[in-house]
């Protein structure tokens, strides 16, 4: 049976409250999915792929080269893509529910792929386009999620 | 030397009014680029194409599938690129400059894509996200485009 | 730490003789790599991912669509790349060695990006191309693979 | 009407020989073909553009980077699809029939992709691939693309 999979997406540098609401959610995440996928690089994606580890959980990242180095320490598994930012089709698609954290114009990419496939997106002070579901916490993040995975 | 590219996004599927505005852009834009960059299939790309071939320009569809009659028939080059929606990053990054007319979530990652490339958006009645030109009417979109091919 | 990632390559339609050779190799890969990465779908990767779970491994599938369900049952993860043949290269870049098994073009393409790539291809009876390992046997290329994962 | 595509294919450093080669089997395809397709790149790539665009074809490159610049300067349109070595996919895919000329690992896999798209592969002291239509000169590699474009 395929595993449950949960998405998080974000920027690759964020501020200190952003990576804390980040790792706080990883950790939160990790008690409701299986498996963890994202970009696989730093900011929001370390942060969230750390708290997801530090409880067990399984984290796979899609990075945009094909340099496995590249990944965060805390993927365990790399699939360094070489896709460049086409990429982030994978990264989406690959998830049952995405959350998205705060980010720019590639996070706001995964979020309109997300919408177009159908994907619930929880956006967590994140893009607000119609059709995401808008929380202010990171607990009511992982409700949604978990009514969805 | 490499030749002037204009993109054109939007929707595969447009009312009337949209189609009439799709197909003058490409008239006019045939007066300032050579060669027309789109999605490769129906609606405001068929409409846009079928302008810019009236005025002589020639026109690239990179169309999601290995099949190159989904290619509308306005369209002189077909790249079947067999990607799915990720062969949008290739639209976007292979023109000069942009001009987004009304579409979905796959209109808005094309859109995103432009902006993290930091490929001028023109946006005529399509997605506002902070970074794109907003424009009116069909003749200021080519005026923007004008300026910046 | 990232994990050991083992990349089985071959035909989605294979003769009995073949699939069993599919199952031993993946049963006993699972005993030198953690992860079986995979095209995800029948055939020669059905049966190895069935192997690589027996023994309690860890299988992903990359697809070419975008259907989970076009995943062999016995696949945990699957990324619906929806990328088409181009989703090759992820396989192949994915793993830190190749087994490939008898299989036409598209496994080829396989060989062929894995060599590029200085990706050991341990051949079993696949495709003779200058600097692949051939062998005879499963065990054979289980211990080529032991060496080099 | 869909234009006339002809794709080559070859390394990207090639002896003069080669060069001279290439650069006269674009002078020559020009006169069947109304657009070349390549990698877009430097080597067989440079040289088979220049022959063409003598003969005022147009020229096409997919490059595997987001950067224009990349493209060697014969080619008139250039598609930076940020895709790596996926790109070949596409290079293939694009053509009505392909030539090979001698390359390493990389013209491999776009030999094995035209194979499995079933598209004619003439094969000049190329890849001898089951399925390769091999010919010794140039003169008799363009009669056999014009056999089939």
């Amino acid at each position: 049976m395929q595993k449950r999979v949960v998405g998080v997406i974000g920027a690759h540098e964020c501020s200190a409250e952003v990576e804390e609401i980040a790792h706080n959610l990883g950790r939160k995440l990790a008690k409701v999915a299986e498996i963890l996928i994202c970009g696989g690089l730093s900011g929001v994606m370390e942060a969230v792929c750390k708290g997801f580890k530090i409880e067990k959980g399984l984290t796979i990242g899609i990075v945009p080269t094909y340099n496995k180095e590249d990944a965060n320490k805390f993927v365990d598994i790399v699939i360094p893509s070489g896709l460049g930012f086409a990429r982030n089709v994978l990264v989406v698609k690959s998830a049952d529910v995405i959350v998205a954290l705060p980010g720019k114009e590639g996070t706001l990419t995964e979020v309109a792929y997300a919408l177009q496939f159908k994907i619930p997106v929880v956006s967590l002070n994140s893009w607000d386009i119609p059709g995401v579901i808008k929380v202010a916490t990171v607990d009511e993040a992982v409700e949604e999620v978990k009514k969805r995975i």
